[in-house]
C-alpha cells in the first residue's frame, strides 16, 4: 500500500454530483483490465489516498465500503488520476484475492454484448 | 468499425439511472489506457452497437454526441461489456485522431493526484 500525497488544490478541484459522489474507475495496474466501476464521496476519497487502499461509498448500503474488509479482496492504490472535467476518477491498483467482483470473477465486466 | 449484435435480452437488462443514463468507460483496445468516462441513454447505446462507433449522450448539451463528428477523433468499437450489476458499461475502442480528450491529450485522465 502506498499513500498518495494529493494537494489541497487537487482535492478541492474534484466535482461531486448532487448526491456528493464522484464516479470511480478501478483498473488493474499490472494487466490494464478495468476491474470495476463504483463511487466515492469526499470522505472516502481522502481515506483512499491516505490509506493507499480503495475505500468506496456504497450507494445501496449507504455506508463507507472499505473494499475487501469482508471478502479479503482488497485493492492497494498504485496511482490516482482525475479527468479533464475533474468529475471522474481513475485508480490503478494491485488487486488482492480472487478478484474485484462479488461473483468471484476477476473483473465485474466479465460479460460481453453479443455473446 | 464493427457492429455488435447485442441480443434483446442483453439490451433489456441494462439498468439506467433516474435520468435514463448509464455510465460508460472507454478504453483503448490497443494500449489498455482508459481514455474517457461519459454517459449513454438507451438510444445512444443502440446507435453505438449498430454503428460500431461510440455515440454518447451529452449531459451538458442535452443532445446525442457522436464522438468525433466535430473533432475528427472518432472511436470505433472493438468490444462492449456490461458489469455484474448491469448498470455500467465498458467499451474497448480504436481511437482515431489525436486522442479522446478535448484538450488534445490522448486520454482525459492525464492528470495525477500528488503531481
Amino acid at each position: 500500500m502506498s499513500a498518495i500525497a494529493a494537494t489541497a488544490a487537487e482535492l478541492d478541484a474534484v466535482v461531486y454530483n448532487e448526491q456528493g459522489l464522484v464516479p470511480v474507475i478501478t483498473q488493474d495496474a499490472e494487466t490494464g483490465d478495468v476491474l470495476m466501476f463504483a463511487w466515492m464521496n469526499a470522505e472516502t476519497l481522502r481515506m483512499t489516498l491516505a490509506e493507499g487502499r480503495m475505500v468506496y461509498w456504497s450507494r445501496s448500503r449507504r455506508e463507507i465500503w472499505r473494499k475487501g474488509d469482508t471478502s479479503g479482496n482488497h485493492q492497494d492504490v498504485r496511482a490516482a488520476y482525475y479527468d479533464c472535467d475533474q468529475d471522474a476518477l481513475l485508480f490503478k491498483v494491485h488487486q488482492h484475492g480472487a478478484g474485484a467482483c462479488h461473483t468471484g470473477e476477476r473483473t465485474c465486466f466479465h460479460r460481453q454484448f453479443g455473446g
